[in-house]
């Protein structure tokens, strides 16, 4: 009888009809029907990337593509510059060193954005190197990094901009074409309000350039493959043909919606979040808040007693802190199926388990902040 | 308003009970209702594969667990033997030259099965060898070869017995522990009854010892991050979620038949499935028929169409040939949640279509002599 609310930055809340299509009979992969499924899905992710190169599809955690961007663009020995400002930031330097790559880092500490002048700063001492890595919105902390100023600054040289838009795309204005991003790697778990199971990759003339020289080894994650198989409509591997189907349904809700709609229903969203977390008297954390997800500082003694209580006695699922952070913030989300209910759904019950915590708080204080912000619009 | 009748050899039809699931809400996969899914799931995967070691479930193709046995067994240069009959044992190969890793070959033509006394010859002639890569059941030949035989010659050398069992787990007896084997593939849209998109993977102490001294790069497919995470009820990267309830659903259906039941269930299928192109005067195809998949040779000019109009004019899905027997054989699966009036309906619309391509046919033929083995069961 527990009946759940989800507000974690991935798994997002599935919308029903998208959940049904996954219980449609299975299609056979290498079937027209199915085709057809893959090319308008294919479609829909190059209106979501906001791109006009291909998108490919990858049975795998998102953590799969960003391998694949690494073992496609690069070679041992390779230099490339990780701008890190989290945990999912981290990952890029943890997959690149896996793979003999050396790595100069453009990183900051957590919390912090990415700087980009810094970028600038390291391309110019080092002008070999291949690849710039870096992270759109950053879930372990709840920041947004420049990208569009990043892209800039990486256009002019002879390096690539890799960007993990993992739990921002969707969410967040992101162009990748306009903002001169290489490759963009996402998965299927946040703003595409699906399960996850799928990543997706996309590449720009100048990446494909690289993969042609790479000679790290591969073989499930080797793009060529995918390309190929991309003009039949087919992946080189079986596809996860159920959720294939799903987002199919999610792709078309977006796009009825139109993802500008959507940017601003998360940007309001944002805003109501972080209201009602300043009213309980909670910091924020972060540089500079993304519209995904909004982090705020708790008391290091019931940090982690938060997110246990308030799965435990009332259903509503949020995140707490990653790493060094953990115990020590708490993590709203706010993209994909969440609404202006399900936050103050998450903020009322907040308030309940911090009383039983035995913090002071004023009831209906954090509710009636974010409402505010949620009546202006 | 398309019926579709899937007889194909995976994705294979997904029971209504276990598709269902997928489309419940979403849990989040860092929760305790989660992590007692994930262990009754891992508790029942060992079931499956007849095991006492740990079973890994990694959020890719059946590929992608292939690839992890190569990259976390191996360094580069290190030899193995491959012993492939079709088209997915040809992909072990593929995998490790893509690495870097010598292989030997005991391979032997399409159709044929592997001869456990020439893996015996490699493995003395190439001491060194670190492990023998082998197929179960060869789903694109439909042969089955003697796994057990090739268990105990691998288990007298210092080189550990790798097996892909993507197609044959669950259709056909396979026993890891008690045949020898170090290390078990497999996927879940076979025998396991899912949607495709999780691989499994588990590893005997002999193969443990390989992987400590495997130099391969990796990091996604890294074993040692899923053995860890495996310690709480976890995997290392989000997984897909709603496969993996559905799979607990699956996976109890299995166990309440009982494994031995299903496999007489399929052997019975797979003779009916046998008598049944005999009497339509379809050679068998391959030396040592399996008990999933049968295939029969068919006349090249026809065997394109035979597939082709099958499901277009009356919605049944069956395979063709792969690779150079592409147009030369048919085959039907009979694994998973494929049962005896699947095979009827099969045969039945095999005959109609036969007789559209002006072939001579007695019409009901094939099905009687199907229906004769069934009845004798």
């Amino acid at each position: 009888m527990k009946k759940y609310y989800l507000l974690t930055p991935g798994p997002t809340p599935i919308p029903p009809q998208v959940a049904l299509k996954e219980a449609l009979p299975i299609l056979h992969h290498r079937t027209n029907e199915f085709a057809e499924i893959y090319k308008d899905v294919a479609e829909g992710l190059r209106y979501v990337f906001d791109t006009k190169n291909e998108v490919y599809t990858i049975a795998s955690s998102g953590s799969g593509a960003m391998e694949a961007a690494v073992v496609n663009l690069l070679s041992a020995g390779d230099g490339i510059i990780v701008a890190s400002c989290g945990n999912f930031g981290d990952r890029w330097e943890k997959i690149a060193k896996s793979y003999g790559v050396k790595v100069i880092s453009a990183s900051v500490e957590w919390g912090k954005v990415v700087v980009p002048s810094e970028i600038e700063k390291a391309l110019k001492a080092n002008p070999n190197v291949k690849a710039v890595f870096t992270t759109f919105t950053e879930t372990s902390t709840g920041v947004v990094n420049d990208i569009k100023e990043i892209g800039k600054i990486v256009d002019k040289t002879n390096a690539v901009l890799v960007v993990d838009t993992v739990s921002g795309l969707g969410g967040q204005e992101f162009r990748t074409d306009d903002w001169k991003v290489d490759v963009v790697v996402s998965g299927s778990q946040k703003g595409l309000m699906l399960a996850p199971g799928l990543s997706f990759i996309t590449l720009s003339q100048k990446a494909w350039k690289l993969v042609e020289k790479s000679q790290l080894p591969k073989f499930y994650f080797d793009l060529n493959k995918y390309k190929k198989s991309f003009l039949t409509n087919e992946t080189p591997f079986t596809p996860p043909v159920t959720l294939i189907v799903a987002l199919q349904e999610s792709i078309k809700m977006i796009r009825q919606k139109g993802l500008e709609n959507l940017w601003n229903e998360y940007k309001l969203l944002a805003k109501a979040a972080r209201a009602g977390m300043e009213a309980l008297g909670l910091e924020l954390f972060g540089e500079v808040p993304c519209e995904v997800v909004t982090s705020a500082k708790v008391p290091e003694a019931i940090g982690g007693k938060i997110v246990k209580n308030l799965r435990e006695k009332y259903g509503v699922s949020i995140a707490g802190g990653q790493g060094d952070l953990k115990g020590k913030i708490i993590r709203f989300a706010h993209m994909g199926y969440i609404g202006k209910a399900d936050l103050l759904v998450g903020f009322s019950c907040l308030e309940m388990v911090l009383v039983e915590l035995g913090v002071k708080v004023e009831l209906g204080k954090s509710v009636a902040a974010a409402q505010n912000v949620l009546l202006k619009g």
